[in-house]
């Protein structure tokens, strides 16, 4: 499948905002993956489908879980955290992406994880950093990602525990495990 | 064993900073036992004996965690994460304490956990909020225990994981639990 292929069915699983911002992540993940010398199609993949789960039904989500062997805790959980490893599921089955890696950065696109690979990291950051986001300290993040990948990977995942404990929000324990990686 | 028999032995295992801080979380768990209708004696004991592993050699208590099946997981982490659970162990052996809320709340007064007693919650916020505990916020934490323990212990274990993260140190994963169980 191409690239176009691709997006033209990502469009038509999420409203128009959320297709603007895949374009977005594809656009920032691409000149990452330029700048830290990744492979320019598996990131531009990854991109385009990291989002292909976000507008699906919760139930249908957690029943994948079950039926499919995904991480159990997952089940407690909503949409926020389930639509990137129910992503990677639909990534691999629907869109036949065999391609582990960029399967991972689907995956772990919200959360992070210990260990991330290069390719991940990219997705991740570029979730958070491409031109539509606008909150406080987006900016800060954009120039981190110029310079250095780790250190970009180490301020997105520290802002996003922060957002997490200042709004109250339970915070999901492969998030702190990839914060405590890149911390330690 | 009486309070001044545990306070003699306490006096000698730490330097004389630790021990005023010790009398200090004595006092105001002891006042926020009597506000909250908790056991004051049980809360004098387990305020008295929660510090008593704080200077215990690493290795010694990553020893005592092995050869007596605590949670392994604190075996990768350093004295801060391992006085605590090593400390109740100490209180039950050595100090021959069979309660186990009290001895809970010296297991987790640094860290907290998901579903803590009244008497955890006492000894956790008391050692946060003693009087001669002083850092930027500790104010807003002694005004909010003295009107709602839940929403304290919520305010210090929020800061507590802000504090974690904002100077780049790993978070023990059960404070997580913790976390997200107070704000669930």
């Amino acid at each position: 499948m191409e690239r176009d292929e691709y997006l033209a069915i990502v469009k038509t699983r999420m409203p128009e905002k959320r297709y603007i911002h895949t374009i977005g992540v594809m656009e920032t993940a691409c000149a990452l993956a330029k700048r830290y010398d990744e492979d320019i199609t598996s990131a531009e993949t990854a991109a385009i489908l990291h989002d292909i789960a976000k507008y699906a039904d919760e139930d249908l989500m957690r029943q994948i879980v079950k039926e499919n062997g995904l991480d159990a805790r997952l089940l407690s959980w909503g949409s926020e955290i389930l639509h990137g490893p129910v992503g990677a599921w639909i990534a691999e089955h629907e869109f036949n992406i065999r391609n582990e890696d960029i399967l991972n950065a689907i995956r772990f696109h919200t959360t992070g994880r210990a260990g991330m690979s290069k390719l991940e990291k990219i997705i991740y950051i570029a979730d958070m950093i491409e031109p539509n986001r606008n909150f406080p300290g987006v900016e800060a993040l954009r120039e981190a990602a110029k310079e250095n990948l780790d250190e970009a990977m180490e301020q997105c995942i520290s802002h996003s525990m922060l957002f997490l404990v200042q709004t109250k929000q339970p915070i999901f324990p492969v998030s702190v495990e990839c914060f405590n990686d890149v911390v330690s």
